[in-house]
């Protein structure tokens, strides 16, 4: 039998997990199917050149402004969260009730935030610089965000998850899983690769939050994707980086 | 004649415009009525106090993270993209295609993330600390930021509305103004305020952004909000906040 053809295609970075890995997360349990593009050969169209081709497109409309991109029929579309929501909205992953809809939109939105704070510990002054550039400043920034920010933030979360009694801790809003369940497990999963001591300290404290993350990795189709070459290691190159002199043992 | 009882209530920071002005603009240019609940006395519930209560407040379902927060009917809204979509979604301030739609969404969140980059400018290191206390690491994240990010931005949006012929300057999307529309007029406001030099040297190279807030300034409900006391004014307790030492006259 041959594969169902792609029905979406989406541009990201081919050697990090990054804010694509939040789309591929909803592609992957959608179980629609995708060409991960620049993952391709570049003889195959693929590589980091599929990206730059993307964006300076002045073809179909309003162009993207960075990636991840993803492609939908005429639609280019760029900003993590607005991709998940649309392939959660179309496939089956999003609240059916409008206000439950809302609510996931600004669950996700506060877990995209914390996705940015996640990767402005290792570049609080800039992009353009490397690491080592700004390493006097990350380690200013490290043990707030560490010992304040991820506090509060999954605090947050475990609360949402308490007050979701429906959930029965399976699920953010509502009895099923929805997106922002999804970006909640890749999340818990980069802070615990980058920040390991803290997260050692932390878990005890959001155990709602931890059985989420493991029971999102248990789900058939996310389990069959994170042990296949699909799901890449995390690394220090992409948002969350394990650098041992910011997570220090407590 | 009454005044029309309000459909909705926003609860932020009542001493300055913050993340909160992007809601209040969706709301002011929609022309729906609303009570800025914070900035009520603190005799009729108003003040800081409101904020704390509807963040603390454990029934209605899923409890906001952050201000600012709209509340609507039942439901409780955080996160600033979010609360203006819903707003702009019911009073004719969102296309009506769903492509359209959804290029809007990510419009908006290309908004927000320069804003957090300009608040950032000042906070480089942590939410937590006085800017005081990270001046150094602000001095060196300001070049970068007016130097690279902002002509990126801008240049983006500029190159958008190139893009959308049918808006001749007046809207990034179609014919008609839109809730991201209202938002880049805020950031251009902001910016403008924060770093003047920044701001004088980029404008020639962004006409049609420039353009653009000239004209949602001129808006009959945006020129009536502007001139009242609801729009607060600047200043260094908010997102923009001017400070000489990172903008130096160029």
């Amino acid at each position: 039998m041959a594969a169902p053809d792609p029905i979406y295609e989406l541009y990201y970075w081919p050697s990090i997990q990054g804010r694509g890995e939040f789309v591929r997360l909803v592609l992957e349990e959608a179980g629609v199917p995708y060409v991960d593009v620049a993952r391709l050969p570049a003889r195959q169209g693929g590589g980091a050149g599929a990206i730059v081709r993307i964006l300076a497109d002045e073809g179909g409309g309003m162009p993207p402004y960075a990636p991840p991109v993803l492609v939908a029929q005429h639609l280019r579309l760029a900003q993590t969260a607005a991709a998940c929501r649309y392939v959660a909205e179309h496939h089956g992953l999003a609240p059916a009730d409008e206000h439950e809809r809302r609510r996931a939109d600004a669950l996700m939105l506060t877990v995209m935030d914390l996705v940015l704070e996640a990767h402005d510990v290792h570049h609080p002054v800039g992009g353009a610089l490397y690491y080592e550039e700004q390493q006097a400043e990350a380690l200013r920034r490290a043990p707030l965000f560490t010992g304040e920010r991820m506090p509060k933030y999954l605090g947050y979360f475990e609360r949402v998850l308490a007050t979701n009694a429906r959930g029965e801790g399976r699920a953010l809003l509502g009895d099923e899983l929805t997106y922002p369940d999804l970006a909640l497990f890749q999340v818990v999963a980069g802070l615990s690769y980058a920040f390991p001591h803290a997260m050692a300290a932390l878990a005890p404290l959001v155990p709602a939050v931890m059985a989420l993350h493991a029971a999102v990795a248990e789900r058939p189709r996310i389990a069959a994707y994170l042990a296949s070459p699909r799901r890449l290691p995390f690394n220090e190159h992409g948002i969350f980086r394990h650098y041992p002199e910011l997570d220090p043992p407590r």
